[in-house]
């Protein structure tokens, strides 16, 4: 099969072996393939990230339910938002049949352990005509939904579990700082639950465009004004979180300065490098920063369902489309923020 | 009457013109007063301290129920942990009477607004023979209960209040990082609740042996063993809460490491620099970080009442006794922590 692959680093197309699914596997091709931000990290900066997979571990035991990194001078084909066809079952299966299209959380165990797909020497993702699932795991696309939008579940459960970690109640304000397609699946999720008023910023005129389309009640581009000045304008003397979705390092400190006494600050920008912050004005405020990534099951499967019945209108988010040979030029292609938010690697070239 | 003042940035025990309570305050003699470590701070840092309180306010409008810093220039004297007796009352007090024995939240307010008491060129602190306090804040010392315990109300509210914002609940650990005062306090009352295992660290022989006297159930010296390693020891599986009390850099970092999954960190430390966290370590357990100041009149009425009805038993932290003169003494004493906890300023100057 076709895959864009990832060596030392390195993105090349080339033709590797079909995967082959073991017991309670199944057999896929892949309809579509989100290509995410991480991905993009990981080719620029992966032996950091390495380092980063290890610091996670800080001072406790390994924790056995933690995929190991791969070994990055191996062979890995990255791609963890994807929607499939099942083509082919192995051994032992109960949940899925040929011709399902699924989506998946982008893991996979078998008797060695428990494997990140995307992430893994041993299974690949989704930048690939095919690849092998978890029987047990894959969820069936609601009929008719197209498999473009079904492969946004992903990100958008991303953006369902950090407002559940975050406890926002009615009556709060929300504060979104980055507008990406983890802000964007946060103000999402917001507005399907009917939460706000939602202030929303980034830098970019499109990613402001597409945050208003999903309900963002104020979008701010931050040379104008700041996210804390917009808040204070329309949500004065409500409580506050604040949604940090950049990722980069002093968006902490910023939340903190912007956020009012007792206000909670939610983590979901994945900032891979020492941070600096002021203890003093968390302490002053009495704040509360709650970190968050992935997502539960329930999560997963409800931002199907929400797409599915359309409670949320992700279609403005996919802004291109290529095939397995077109990953690494999208790759490229994804540092203009004003040309694309999300595209797709669609392996059977249904062009958009 | 005597009194310790600071001005600029140093101390100096000097006779100063008594003060006078306006309508609705009352006259005390102070009883006892302890010397908090902020205190120390204050003197040694204090330009830096003011820009933080600058700091504090970020980018929000001004609040105006937050003191103004006092300026440094003009007479301030310190002294937030007081235990004293009214002598004469201003007009239209209707709580307290001349003898009650009273503790209060070092607070007062008047047409200007609101002063932290202590931290204010307008209301002095106890160190000093006299001081004015709002007749409504005052609650009177329970039947018989030793003064200098009763002083020990403010430092102990300090630990309520931290273990009430962890949200701490029956079966999760507790690790305390510092055993001053602050950490001293969080033992305290997370012992009082039941709570527990709870495992404290320190580096002083002395503070640990207050920590076991007021129940922790493990106290290590970091340099033989990481609390996060005796955590492991005697609390593995368990939900974790981290107090963090120490407040100097790098601590809410240490806290991070060792914290599991889903752990929550409170921060009741007051570190006053810039501090250094890694936030892929937080995102990587999903942490959630408290930050903790002060306490509420509720909370401030209840380690009043543990006090006196003894179930706690602060006592032993009480080494060290001095009067009004003695204060700059007792400000370089505490440096020593194999000395000293908690030194009382008595102005009636009864040894211990």
């Amino acid at each position: 099969m076709r895959a864009a692959v990832m060596t030392n680093w390195a993105l090349s197309v080339e033709d590797v072996p079909d995967p082959v699914p073991g017991p309670g596997q199944v057999l896929t091709r892949v309809l579509a393939c989100g290509i995410c931000g991480s991905d993009l990290h990981m080719l620029q900066h992966g032996a950091r990230q390495r380092e980063l997979a290890a610091e996670m571990e800080g001072d406790l035991p390994p924790d056995p339910m933690r995929p190991r990194f791969f070994e990055p001078d191996k062979p890995t084909i990255m791609g963890h938002e994807f929607c499939c066809e099942v083509v082919d079952v192995g051994p032992g299966c109960t949940n899925l049949a040929v011709g399902d299209v699924v989506v998946s959380m982008p893991g996979a165990f078998d008797a060695a352990g428990v494997h990140a797909i995307g992430y893994s020497n041993v299974y690949n993702g989704g930048y690939a005509e095919l690849m092998v699932l978890n029987d047990l795991l894959g969820l069936r696309v609601p009929n008719g939904l197209s498999h473009r939008l079904a492969a946004l579940t992903e990100p958008l459960a991303v953006g369902v579990h950090a407002v559940a970690k975050s406890r926002i109640q009615p009556g709060e304000a929300a504060v979104v700082l980055g507008c990406g397609p983890v802000g964007l699946a946060v103000v999402a999720d917001l507005k399907r639950r009917g939460l706000g008023p939602v202030v929303a910023a980034d830098f970019s005129p499109k990613r402001r465009e597409l945050a208003a389309h999903l309900g963002a009640d104020e979008v701010v581009d931050p040379r104008v004004e700041s996210a804390g000045s917009a808040r204070l304008r329309v949500a004065e003397g409500r409580p506050v979180v604040v949604f940090e979705a950049v990722g980069v390092p002093g968006m902490i400190h910023q939340a903190m300065r912007m956020a009012p006494k007792d206000s909670r600050i939610l983590v979901v920008g994945v900032c891979m490098e020492t941070d600096a912050i002021q203890p003093m004005v968390g302490i002053g405020r009495e704040l509360n920063i709650q970190f968050a990534l992935g997502y539960q099951p329930d999560e997963f499967a409800l931002a199907l369902t929400a797409i599915a019945e359309g409670t949320v209108d992700l279609a403005p988010l996919l802004t291109g489309s290529v095939d397995v040979d077109g990953v690494p030029q999208a790759f490229a292609d994804l540092a203009n923020p004003e040309q694309h938010a999300k595209i797709l690697v669609e392996p059977l070239r249904q062009s958009v």
